[in-house]
């Protein structure tokens, strides 16, 4: 239960992921990742947890891959099971060809609870591109961002095509990746990346009050829901896709306990304390779509 | 023709759709949605109205669902033919599972003309949802928006999930709907729902005014095909399908008396006049897509 | 190799194509859009040309579709093995039919370079969307650019219902479109069109300094496939797409002699000279998509 490379902590009903190679400037590895997913396991089968806040310990937030092997960083031929054959030649369609940015990010994306990431300092490569499945960015003003990959020769990753336009537009998406630039926090909002910019020593109570605002006022399901709900919408050609989602969400959540306590507690202008839990009172519906394979 | 829960006037070619129960803060109800419907019908099939603007009487827009059903608000077991089994179980698939607010927002999607939101005071629930489907939003500085449905225990609804994204980006989209904020005109306009906050007293004079400029300017037929084009491209994975459709409109629409009354009075450099109808003249490959069931 | 509507040139390996009938304000024809088109077979075929710059001769960017045919501009009754039958019905399937500014905007979506509109002035219809394409969008206080087809009876085209919509998003592609209004540079800004506005003669220079920040630091066989990654990952419906090719990319890239570079100039501190060719050196799985036929 605990970590090597990550700290991880429950108060208050939220969650804080620390990326915790603050000698590395909390550079990704393989064990990093495989920690981060489970983390992610943890709180989404933890009812007490309600938000995620994911920031990096000491001066960085994550200064991206690990560079200590050097050239052969991201090259997979001695990975377990390798994708890469005798004569060669690769195999795409191994599992152990799969992108170790994207095994996190894909797993991020699923998480049923609201994640923010307080970015506290540089976040480069997959710094950056682990930020993007995370719903609300805040960045302290020593944070720098990058989406370097054309500049070392590979390429973006973490689904990060997926991801990026849908949140700054294709013009900017297009303009970081394109450049490799690493570019300021102010840059970042201006370009829609992050909500707002913080002294840092602003930037975690900013966090954890956002985190609260959700935690203290709506249903988890609901929530839970609605995190599908709107990523899935996105990707909808037409709006009756949405209308028959929005209609099971109706006629279930409808009659819910969680809904009789929302309308109650608005009524008697009163905040709310919503009965249903994740782990339990998800609607029958859910999911309604068919996680697709990586073959 | 009259309505009990709208008001619903025409001159110099705009219609006006006033939700008019002022007393509940024009909440929605049924009949409310009926009328609605209703009179988008008397808008698509009259050639004299150009464009259209939804405001609301007295100092509300509107304040959402009609709450006075109390906890059973959003409970479909005594709709008509209910979608609720004897055993408590739920048929998602009946026409009476179907969200309310979607049977309004698909119904404003396939609107022929354009429609303007004039958000006058708060806009709340299906308040806010309802406006998405339209085109333009203008707010008073006087307007509340709130996409409130997690502090309700329910699930956003109108098949916001494929508008909202699409019009503010998905991180506003995931914040406001998490965090179940009733929030500021200001913020309305900062986080690109809104085009414009305005005085309380210009905020229809501003809407009337966008209204006349489409009016007065361009061709009906092509207005019509603009919706269509724009929201069906968003969802598109390829430029050649915009393509195959905009070919279709070139050399459809490149032979009728309104590009020949367009060009010239543009060379004449006097305002067009243009002769084509939304009722008689769109062009044979109108609709191009297939209408989805709901099934 | 020489050209009647435009000029082309290559310079510090950024190739320029002006378009160059300043008489006309660069209205565009067939002629301009058969050369424009094989100005991009060129740069797409020239490893020595890292981005493009687009601009106009004279006081306009491209006044649209030349309106010198008068009322017959747009009909197509005369093409060549014209889509007009004898008696008058349309076959929109024939290649004939096909609008001429989507011929031109999906040849620009398809180039392996980035390409940087300068928007010297006027910029109207086709002059407008024939940089919805482009990577970044620059202007000069001169520019005014206009969706006009509303105002002329036509339908907007070159693909823009793709385009726009993902670059400004769907309610001010819907504003624009609809008023057909002509706007300014500061508009264009305001909207999320253009990245800068800038004096009159500052634009070529901030134009040259983009083009020259990606040519000097980046792999160009990873801008390559950035441009089709992030365009195609906008049109997915789910992030495993997405992961399915940055797999590939990083499988396949991470072992490039590109990336052996990259990271030792990294961590050497110094600029990287990348030697994979656009040319020769595309991965196996490039394109990885199957290009949709116009039928």
């Amino acid at each position: 239960m605990s970590y090597e490379t990550i700290d991880y902590a429950v108060a208050d009903r939220i969650a804080t992921l620390t990326l915790n190679r603050p000698d590395r400037l909390n550079a990704y590895t393989r064990k990093m990742m495989e920690e981060m997913i489970d983390a992610f396991d943890r709180i989404d089968a933890d009812d007490d947890v309600r938000a995620v806040v994911v920031t990096g310990a000491g001066r960085a937030f994550c200064a991206g891959a690990d560079l200590e092997g050097g050239t052969s960083t991201f090259d997979l031929a001695k990975a377990e099971d390798s994708p890469v054959r005798a004569d060669g030649s690769l195999d795409y369609s191994k599992q152990s060809a799969r992108d170790s940015g994207g095994l996190l990010t894909l797993r991020i994306h699923r998480c049923l609870k609201p994640v923010i990431a307080a970015i506290n300092g540089p976040a480069v490569g997959i710094g950056a591109t682990m930020t993007l499945p995370m719903d609300i960015r805040l960045a302290s003003e020593n944070a720098r961002i990058g989406f370097v990959f054309a500049r070392r020769g590979i390429v973006p990753e973490g689904a990060s095509s997926f991801f990026l336009p849908r949140l700054v537009g294709m013009a900017q998406a297009l303009e970081w990746c394109f450049s490799g630039r690493v570019f300021s926090a102010a840059e970042a909002k201006e370009g829609g990346l992050v909500k707002t910019v913080l002294p840092a020593d602003e930037l975690l109570p900013a966090a954890y009050a956002l985190a609260r605002e959700i935690a203290e006022n709506t249903s988890p399901v609901s929530v839970a829901l609605i995190r599908q709900m709107m990523w899935r919408g996105a990707g909808m050609t037409d709006p009756m896709q949405a209308h028959r989602i929005d209609s099971r969400g109706i006629l279930s959540r409808g009659r819910s306990r969680d809904v009789a306590e929302g309308v109650t507690a608005f009524l008697e202008k009163r905040p709310p304390d919503f009965p249903d839990r994740v782990s339990a009172d998800m609607p029958d519906y859910f999911p309604w779509w068919e996680e697709p394979d990586y073959h």
